[in-house]
């Protein structure tokens, strides 16, 4: 019988997350403070977890996982399965090409955000913080946060981006599932959000203006504190649990990738996903190739490498990343989680030194989501108009001849349940 | 650290399925002709599958699971892992109470029906059809069928009860993202279908409306096949893999249940989840209470234990079963799979001879919601509007001081990522 699901058993869950920044080659740009205006480093300090920020700046290889969170994690049904897509190796006509991939669609909320949510809710309450802040952009990290928020005992508050709030209202009543409060963005409940909410009351609002929002608030109450749910190092090695995991299924099967794709919008998904493996590259020689699969509505890995706010009010420090400008607006699509205008300082680096290449696909999703239903047909699960990307571009790579014999894997990083009204309107299903 | 969750190895998914026909104290009441009109099981014999009439009539207890039903099993993610519900176990106070739950919401569609769905397609698939037809309610059984077809390379036509149609858009878009054709109905594509359609186009149909007309389809073309989700003996006993895994599970733990609870509606469910303990009850002489959750709208349980009709228009055999009277119209109700006339004649025999409690919950909902969100808040996943009616009733018996140091067992039969629009009408949450 041919088996081609592998699963880990509970107890080989991972018991240190990996912090690539020792394994660089030279330290990672700090992040700097602008030229002019408040103190954004000391504003951090006073909105965000700490137990985060030192996770940010340590140059510790390993980072011990908390029991609590761990246990969290097996709650959340890790570990994940990792797939041989034979299915899809036989309706493509491939006789050569071994194609894996991994399952974070199995996640209760839909995707892989929940990894970090769930610790940065744990340390938050251990801080002693009664709530959490946050922006949300496709919805799937206010979700996260949301769900982290309800198994920890904390309150939740999320700033959603209005163009995709209002279009989403199966995900806004799961939040609210959850008990978490959520505002469209830009709202009427910061100074920030008023002062754009009341010039135009249907702002489209973006991911940086939401950011912006959960900022402020954090910072007005001493109770709450801002999670954010990608870009930095701590959010990127939170979700190494994803590669750390896969490294060892493919330790098991004896296998070894040589190209790693998936989707990258700011980079969590991406980076968990890699960075274990590019340790190997960096330090034992290892080769694989690293393909990030984008939108051309947001390349955000073709504009300038540079120092750059992660906010539209210029809130955050700035951070040296692949940026488009933080004042850049850009159209919305279905795959509303790859719609932001930077890219993680860590794997913004690895681009810039060469390790990762990136594709940027039609903004009419057509291509995209026409590929990914090719996985849909043969392998039966419905991943998230995100993920998609990087199913289109792992079968399109599976299908150049010159990548016969390798071994390709890509990360299912969430499902398309809650999705469907996108892939009905640019599939035409209905 | 605490571990709750429960994961059988691949190896360990179960190589027959179990078939209680032998092992209850008589013969089942078989199946039987109206007193007038065609035969009826003659006309089954042209419109089902072969094997699965086979199966519906054996009294082998053990029926050997094809290699490559199981791979497909394997494919859509089985084993599935069994859960403490601690966390549920502290939020509701309980100290001595032990609460299990199977997780069939990991399903690929969403819910319990595959497990029938890939079975059905594949013998179909063996037999030459080219076509699967079928009706669904609640939209999971048509969604199941729609995969498992896309699964083993047929085309599926789904007759779908209007009423619910309506109000589905992203079922209806995911079941065609399989590659389905999906009618609501009554169709215009039927005689039986036209004969209600034509008088009125917005009639809200029934479940038996649809079979009938899955049946009529099957029968006007030799190369399409009728598949039933739900009643008869071969889908219970597809089925009985959900509890001879949960059975596997137990005993690793050292554990086994006291109760076991699930919600019913045409018995698939509740019928998977316990037949392979009632066979215990029933040969080894262990006490377990089994307990139905179902609607007030469609209390079949508490119908009366006759000979009825499986359909509107008549054309199935008539089966011994608690009915409502199979031309009884029910309102519509968020978890509509619980809503059809006739139960199971497996339960509905285990119920006359006192096997089988059942409790019916108000049409409205609410109660079976808000103690359902008990469950979300605590253990963190969604369970379907259906399966809300079983842990509802979970937790109501955890509660009793009766069954202090008792061991609950439920099973979340699926997932409610598609039904918000559901909770959020009755919990208010938008």
């Amino acid at each position: 019988m041919e088996v081609n699901q592998f699963s880990l058993p509970v107890d080989a869950l991972p018991k240190k997350w990996y912090n690539i920044a020792p394994d660089l080659p030279e330290p990672l740009p700090p992040p700097k403070e602008p030229g002019s205006g408040p103190s954004r480093m000391e504003f951090l300090g006073r909105t965000m977890v700490h137990e985060c920020l030192r996770q940010e700046a340590s140059t510790d290889r390993w980072i011990p996982i908390p029991e609590e969170i761990r246990e969290l994690y097996i709650q959340a049904g890790r570990p994940r399965p990792l797939c041989r897509a034979k299915r899809l190796e036989k309706l493509l006509g491939l006789k050569k090409v071994r194609l894996y991939y991994k399952r974070e669609d199995l996640s209760p909320t839909g995707s892989h955000k929940v990894n970090t949510a769930l610790a940065q809710a744990y340390y938050a309450k251990q801080e002693g913080y009664e709530r959490l802040t946050t922006e949300t952009g496709a919805g799937q990290w206010g979700t996260a946060l949301a769900y982290g928020a309800a198994l920890v005992g904390l309150k939740c508050t999320v700033y959603w981006v209005r163009s995709v709030y209002n279009w989403k209202a199966d995900r806004r009543a799961l939040m609210k599932m959850f008990g978490a409060e959520v505002f469209a963005s830009p709202s009427n409940n910061t100074e920030f959000g008023r002062s754009l909410y009341e010039k135009d009351k249907n702002h489209d609002g973006s991911l940086g203006i939401a950011i912006s929002e959960g900022l402020e608030d954090a910072l007005g109450d001493e109770k709450a504190v801002y999670c954010l749910g990608s870009v930095l190092n701590h959010v990127l090695m939170h979700q190494t649990i994803i590669g750390l995991e896969t490294k060892k299924q493919f330790e098991l099967l004896g296998e070894y990738p040589d190209i790693m794709i998936s989707c990258l919008g700011g980079g969590s998904n991406f980076g968990g996903f890699i960075l274990p493996f590019v340790g190997d590259v960096l330090t034992q020689g290892k080769k694989i190739k690293f393909i990030a699969a984008q939108s051309e509505v947001a390349p955000n890995l073709q504009g300038e490498y540079r120092y750059d706010f992660a906010d539209v009010a210029e809130t955050t420090p700035l951070l040296k990343m692949y940026t488009l400008g933080h004042k850049t607006e850009m159209k919305p699509i279905r795959g509303d989680g790859l719609r932001y205008h930077g890219c993680s300082p860590i794997l913004s680096y690895l681009r810039n030194k060469g390790y990762i290449d990136t594709i940027a696909y039609p903004g009419d999703e057509k291509r995209v989501f026409e590929t990914m239903r090719l996985f849909v047909e043969a392998e039966g699960f419905l991943p998230a108009p995100e993920s998609s990307y990087g199913i289109a571009k792992a079968i399109e790579e599976a299908r150049k001849p010159e990548n016969a014999g390798k071994v390709i894997a890509f990360n299912v990083s969430g499902h398309g349940f809650m999705d469907m009204v996108g892939f009905s309107d640019v599939l035409g299903l209905l």
